[in-house]
């Protein structure tokens, strides 16, 4: 299968935490990544393998900021310039394993694995509705899902499965989700918003928002396909004669390889930020969210990986918003391998 | 490694006893099949698979004879038409999912997967020596066999292995199975005969019979490669003096895959048929018959499975009607590809 | 992956005692190679694989010398002749199933497995420093690696990595190797010889000379590539006012496949060499270092089969040695395959 992924891109490659003074390793794009955190904090992204026997340097350790290979102690720089072979006086100049621009904004930890230079000419997206994190309080968990990252963009892009694969988050008397109130598209993003009007509250928002279940209120739902690295949803339950509680599932998909995607699911509330109740039920609730849905798309993918020939899927108007994220990633991914340049040419001639 | 196997031909999908109100799943030639009970009893055949995001419909659940996705929650009539889409107010017309012609004769349900218009000039086949059944009785079970449907059908037409394999099964005094009588040879099937004069009863024969172990009879035994599809073959033992004691293995072999077999094993008797002792008894003789061939030819498609080149067999005399079988069935195939036909042609010029 | 292993050349098949009246079978260069030990004590080596139908002769068992196959019970001789088909009375002439050159001198079964007619103008290997084994005690075991054997050949022509995998093996005091003294290439042999000077003794030597661990000693190491298929270093002890304690690590390397070799590993030692707690303390620790070595070779291994383009590695000075031998493999595999001969002619034009 053909990588369906932009290289120029930033994708999170690991949670703030994940990253320490240990050597830590994860497959981004294809690509084994090494992680760590110098003396000064800032952390350092460099290919995980050692320029002599392609031997993984996270399995090696660290000497100072410095990284020794642990199979022939080939010492390599932060930026990755090998600066000591054991066996030998001098150092071959020049010689050194690629390094990848970091962007750390917690909890999330940002990798360019594209083009070096056009590194700074994107700078890393920003997450919509949270205004850098002023007055939302976060959980994070890391999971691996065995399906193509774009299964993944196109689920959350449609939420009209929640009758099917979660009834149970439905608010009472809803029963059909209304048309999208507008797709918004702009040159590299797909937003969609959506009214659902008033109705009791579901068990657990009764649970989360500390409110009688009879508590009538209307929803207010926003989506975005942020670039193919982030998806965001905004879900605020807006009762009559109260303030609306926001909350936002933040979500970094970042293909480990055409097949496998790491999911960096950050659920985020603006209200009872104190109450570390809330937060665990959040994040319980939704991890079992994100597993159900898991479940469905790796047996997707593993059908689709069975088809010889592809085949069309037929499209449904709840689809809209999917179908362009689809597109964009997919002109993203060509115009890096000079098709879609040469496309756009040869059509103004 | 390319299917062998004609599309054009009926299959044994399940047997009756498998298909009911659940929504039973089976990969046969490559496709996931679903399978179900209507409310008239009547079997439907359809892909196993939504038309909108490839998930297993056989993961759903039914509405009536209706079957709905268990991902958006559409909606399919048992013709595979699709009525119903809850995220919108219309459906498209003319979207369906494939059904297969079903034809079902207990204990098996026959499936056409090929051209759907050529499923009604091929009947199903009939089982030869059955006649429909009366007079004998039968038991049945289900197994898959990783290895290519081909190698089943040869090795049941050559039963010279019986004196390796199956040393217990052959009756005291043989030393030697005479040459075939005959090898049959229509446009579509093979048959053989051959008789072994008379001797004792094997153990096995006297248990099932009643007989004593030192009944003198000959045993005539008859097989055909029916079709890709079906294998049967014909025991008789017929002690002087008495009636002829006869047993049938009809074995329908569906292939999952190039490399997997479904065997549909049927075992029946035209004696003793009222007593399940003698029913038990020749269903577990030959399960472990059946697994220790399964052992063999899976031993030998995992030694094919290594070869970088395709390697010639040497052949034996022994092995006739088993070329005859493969050629039909590789002609089946080159037809459908057009390529025999185009041969055929073009020597006719 | 394209064998990067010439079939023309000796490599070990077998233990001695792994051979013997029971039918052995090892995959030896992708060709599933069936061992057995004849009345009069001669090793047979014969394709693994029934003419008829695939199916493994040693799966099947010995009447006298010859082979009965488990399947129709074809018989062969040991010079691989197709002598009996039970099926019918007589036997096709000139059929017989591959055998192979064989050539024990234990503990090693040496097989040819490339062009018979080559097999006598190339002896199989002597072993350096062994001279005929007199004044030698020897330990063997057989291992399977998951790694091309190139990477283990290279891995043990550059013993850098000793001070990062097994630094509790370098005697006290010595911080880094010496430059290899020389390196010396004939045709078809690379070996390297290396002084190190005097220092105490490290545990393990303590251990197995009996010696205070006080005593200063040089050390001597030779190592030599002296086929494909053989690897053999020697490592001398020698302090001052004593005899030099000699020990020889010989390993014959078999690929198995290209990503899998199987290691026989010979340990010898030219003093106590009637202590078996010796050879014992020796057997382990060697086991110990080669499972070490293997995780290294095996994790470079998964890596490189990642490599959707292959990609250079970086060379060191220490790698000499290594460059040349896969120098010499290569040649060979080019030499005939036909590449390098033409390559030489058209530059000689």
């Amino acid at each position: 299968m053909r990588p369906n992924y932009p290289f120029n891109c930033w994708y999170v490659g690991a949670t703030t935490d994940e990253v320490g003074q240990e050597l830590f390793s994860r497959r981004l794009l294809g690509i084994h990544v090494m992680l760590y955190r110098l003396g000064s904090g800032d952390v350092v992204a460099m290919e995980d393998r050692c320029v002599h026997r392609a031997y993984p340097l996270s399995l090696g350790w660290r000497d100072g900021d410095r990284v020794v290979s642990g199979y022939h102690g080939l010492v390599y720089e932060p930026d990755g310039r090998l600066v000591h072979i054991p066996s030998q006086e001098n150092v071959p100049p020049g010689v050194r394993v690629r390094t990848y621009p970091v962007y750390e904004q917690a909890p999330f930890v940002w990798v360019w694995l594209g083009d070096p230079g056009a590194a700074t000419l994107r700078p890393p997206p920003r997450i919509p509705w949270y205004a850098e994190g002023q007055g939302w309080a976060d959980t994070i968990e890391v999971l691996r899902v065995e399906a193509n990252y774009l299964l993944l963009q196109e689920h959350y892009l449609d939420l009209t499965d929640v009758f099917v694969v979660h009834p149970e988050a439905v608010p009472p008397g809803v029963e059909r989700l209304p048309q999208l109130n507008e797709v918004e598209v702009s040159e590299r993003s797909v937003g969609y918003s959506r009214t659902v009007s008033s109705s009791g509250l579901a068990e657990w928002e009764a649970e989360i928002t500390g409110l009688a279940a009879t508590t009538a209120g209307t929803r207010r739902e926003e989506g975005m396909f942020v670039s193919p690295a982030l998806h965001v949803q905004h879900y605020a339950i807006e009762p009559e004669d109260d303030r609306a509680y926001g909350l936002l599932r933040i979500q970094g998909f970042t293909p480990e390889s055409p097949g496998v995607t790491h999911v960096f699911l950050r659920m985020a509330r603006n209200f009872a930020t104190d109450d570390d109740k809330v937060g665990d039920f959040l994040k319980t609730m939704f991890h079992d969210w994100a597993m159900r849905d898991a479940g469905v798309l790796e047996t997707i993918q593993r059908r689709l990986d069975e088809d010889i020939y592809p085949r069309r899927d037929i499209n449904v108007k709840a689809d809209r918003a999917a179908i362009r994220a689809r597109r964009i990633a997919m002109e993203m991914v060509d115009e890096e391998s000079g098709r879609f340049r040469l496309g756009k040419m040869l059509a103004a001639t």
